[in-house]
């Protein structure tokens, strides 16, 4: 794999440009050759002149600040970037089809620097987690010798964005073209969902998902780990709920592995934010806990609903459920959903209609009232609670902790985001960015062309828009499908979230991204063809 | 992975039926239980009575023919039952979440029998390659503990089908129902066609499509080798075709590697139905030998289009060239195309317009006098040629070998299959199951849905059709996903091709295939999810 990945960007030097690629032989679209993605803020790259490095001596030397995150983090990339090694056995035996190059075969005229250090420079202590407000701003001096960043997470997106820079030379040999890179995140919030409910997807599934999120600057893991179908986390006060309510036995996340997730995550910059979606989207918990649910009266009797908001059992069994697992997982945030509340089951419950019937309240109201109740809890253990954009529906101005943050999904979201945002809520956009929504052919573009501050709106409401996320909704995918169904049509909206708003030319970004699936593939995600033909 | 399954049949023989599945936890669609895919034309279920197997004492005993196919796939048999073997590890800890069981702990008044030995009875000599008239009718009698089949070929689905009837009992034993099964194929050509032009596929992945193949009784692997973008097929003759016309110098199947996907396939009674697509979808021959591609005149001057059809030169290296394939491919069906040749560059090349001036025909016609040529050549080297339904466009009466199947891949299918049976000839039908057309939930629906035969036409026109093909075309797959892109949605082709025409319900078809998913995953196939929400 890595081999091929060398041998593409060695003919890729070998070959190049005005060659017919409409009616000729060869891939739909011809990758680039050392190109960024996500595409950095600034980058100043003197073209054709390279500097060499010799895999076989390279190191990463560690300057000022260090930790675990940093130590592993060297290791990891000098091991992709030896990996790039050239292999002569996998050099072209002939020219490409189409073919008019010139080959920078150490005989012009810019003599090439050999590196063997990239000195890696951060200026402030490490932090343990990432987290909202983290830096990740980073440049790169590749004259200089040298990646410089404030904090950990920067180092990280350097160390990134180096390695993708480096692109094979002739002799065993890499080259790096000369270039300044000084890049930060447009957006705080870059989020992958990915729902371990609907399918069981292994630990080690998901590492290679974090892996592949790492590789496009993806900085929040949004595990929607258990829903109506299956509860595979498994709880330390209530084991039960993953004893009776995974699919079987096997298919649950220990709190060993758990640990684990939240740990790789971190060391790639990746924050863990769990979703425990209440009170809809709840069935599992009912396999071992019916009581906090509704029971359904007639049409129908005998059937389990949402949570019972108005039980008493309900509210304290949450207040000790999101206590272990505010506890459990570090993040400042804990996703409680709120989305796709049914009212039937309500309606059909008679201390429910007594209930609303006394009060003198709507069903919406009686949602609204157990949300904020829900985000309440959330406040309690000292966290931020991230809902769907269904909590706001019946009142803009809920009370809600104020730092909550609202996530649109749904369709029309110009609509919803322009609503929310003058509301004052800090907002996610995912509506655009739906990974298990499928069409023929290369469905990128149309993620790409979702900007996510393109809603009627003042410049403050803009402000409010904190990113988005891709949603890999499980329902079409399991452990076989899911890395190729998420990248690279995800690595879209890791592009639209990081790089500058400009940045939105799918003519200029297709090659960018036939060459960075290339290299997704070289580094073990199974990314699947963007564009049509190719060879990787 | 084989844990899974076991655990997964295992808690479906625990739980059963009755319990709530809509608005309930659990999966969209229940697997069933030891049923067949395809299903086949007749069983005799003695419904809950099972048969013990001891899978550590269990074999195959081979009775009157035998041969290299036939020991081969008693192994390959034999190590899937082992597979099968019970863990107690993998037993559930707790009862599903919807549960009403009863469980069939040996202390029922049937009495099992426990199966050590299971005789296969050859009646034949086995032949060497499967073709397309073979016979693959088995039965199996559980009680008597015999397949017998007249052919290997029967021989190798009677054994498939044994396998999937094989569950799980307690204490690490297996079981299976009394069953008589008496089966059939419905069509004799029943192709799953793989495209490793626009992706190069690696040998390994192609032997897996062909497990896969195999469990779902496909019997012929067409094999669209090579096409505009890439030429990775390694001639004998002319190797420059590879060497300048496959993406890269490692993406090519040597003479050996066809040899090994021949012989895999052969294995597992497989036909592989090379194509190579004349005179359209030839660009990257070009790489090589240009003077057979036509040289187009204004506008496209500097383009190479389709084979040049009047030149000498174009029929003798086609001669040559299908001599040496006819060679190498031992099926008798050799497909060499027709498909989709835009006429832009004939009509621009001066020696073109000249010639069919001159002949006072239209370009239709200068395609049927070439296609007439082509499928000369394929007869002359004793093959039958294959064509696309475009060879027949201009006129219904072409003069093609007596033999000749026209396969039909456009939409409006009905229309076209009625035209081309009118012509009495031999008909494929594949354009309801082209697998590179992607629809967000379950697809196969669609595929299940598409009855071959159901054109306006005589009963002698439907006698023409031999079957069908599920096509995957690979602009949109790479190694990466192909695999769980074919699988299970070609299943549902698999099925229509086998079955009896009546087995048409999606309703009942649904658990069976979700069944069928998890025994594919099992097996190493990287079926993706066919019904939503499941634990395959």
């Amino acid at each position: 794999m890595k081999s091929l990945f060398i041998l593409i960007l060695s003919l890729l030097l070998l070959s190049i440009i005005n060659c017919y690629i409409i009616d000729g032989p060869g891939p739909t679209t011809r990758p680039t050759v050392g190109q960024l993605w996500p595409k950095p803020q600034k980058e100043e790259r003197k073209t054709g002149q390279y500097v060499a490095i010799d895999p076989k001596n390279f190191n990463f030397v560690i300057s000022e600040h260090t930790c675990d995150i940093l130590m592993e983090a060297k290791l990891r990339y000098e091991d992709i970037i030896k990996g790039m090694s050239y292999y002569p056995s996998a050099i072209p035996k002939t020219e490409p089809p189409c073919t008019e190059y010139e080959y920078d075969d150490g005989s012009n005229e810019i003599p090439k620097v050999k590196i063997r250090n990239f000195t890696l420079i951060l200026s402030s202590e490490c932090e343990k987690y990432p987290h909202l407000k983290m830096d990740e701003s980073y440049t790169i001096d590749v004259l200089a010798h040298e990646i410089r960043a404030h904090s950990i997470w920067g180092m990280l997106r350097g160390l990134e964005s180096f390695s993708q820079l480096i692109i094979p030379d002739t002799n065993e040999m890499l080259q790096i073209e000369i270039n300044m890179v000084e890049d930060y995140p447009r957006f705080q919030h870059r989020g992958l969902l990915v729902d371990t409910s609907r399918h069981y997807i292994s630990v080690d599934v998901l590492k290679t998902i974090l892996d592949g999120m790492a590789y496009n600057k993806f900085n929040v893991f949004h595990w929607h780990i258990v829903d109506d179908q299956s509860f595979p986390y498994v709880s330390k006060k209530f084991p039960e709920l993953s004893e009776k309510g995974a699919y079987f036995a096997e298919m649950i996340y220990t709190q060993k592995s758990v640990k684990e997730v939240i740990e790789y995550a971190r060391f790639r910059g990746i924050r863990v934010l769990p979703e425990f979606d209440v009170p809809g989207h709840t069935r599992s918990w009912g396999a071992s806990h019916p009581e906090i649910l509704t029971e359904c009266g007639s049409p129908y009797s005998g059937k389990l609903g949402p949570l019972n908001p108005i039980k008493e059992k309900t509210l304290t069994f949450l207040k000790s459920f999101f206590e272990e697992v505010s506890d459990v997982f570090p993040d400042h945030y804990l996703h409680i959903g709120g989305d796709e509340v049914g009212f039937e089951c309500w309606n059909s419950n008679e201390d429910i209609k007594k209930y609303v019937e006394a009060k003198k309240m709507t069903y919406e109201q009686l949602e609204d009232e157990f949300n904020v109740k829900a985000a309440g809890i959330v406040s309690d253990n000292v966290k931020i609670p991230i809902v769907w954009q269904e909590v706001l529906n019946e009142n803009l101005h809920l009370k809600l902790p104020e730092d909550s943050i609202i996530q649109v999904w749904k369709p029309m979201w110009q609509v919803e985001m322009s609503r929310v945002t003058t509301g004052n809520w800090n907002t996610l956009l995912s509506s655009c960015w739906y990974l298990d929504k499928l069409k023929t052919g290369g469905d990128w573009k149309n993620f790409y062309d979702c900007e996510p501050t393109a809603f009627p709106g003042a410049e403050k409401q803009k402000q409010m828009v904190l990113g988005g996320e891709a949603c890999m909704w499980a329902e079409v995918v399991n452990n076989a499908n899911i890395v190729s169904r998420i990248f690279p049509r995800a690595s879209a909206t890791a592009e639209k979230l990081w790089s500058d708003v400009k940045v939105n030319n799918k003519t200029e970004a297709a090659p960018r991204l036939e060459e960075h699936t290339c290299r997704l593939i070289n580094r073990g995600i199974s990314a699947q063809p963007p564009n049509g033909a190719g060879f990787c």
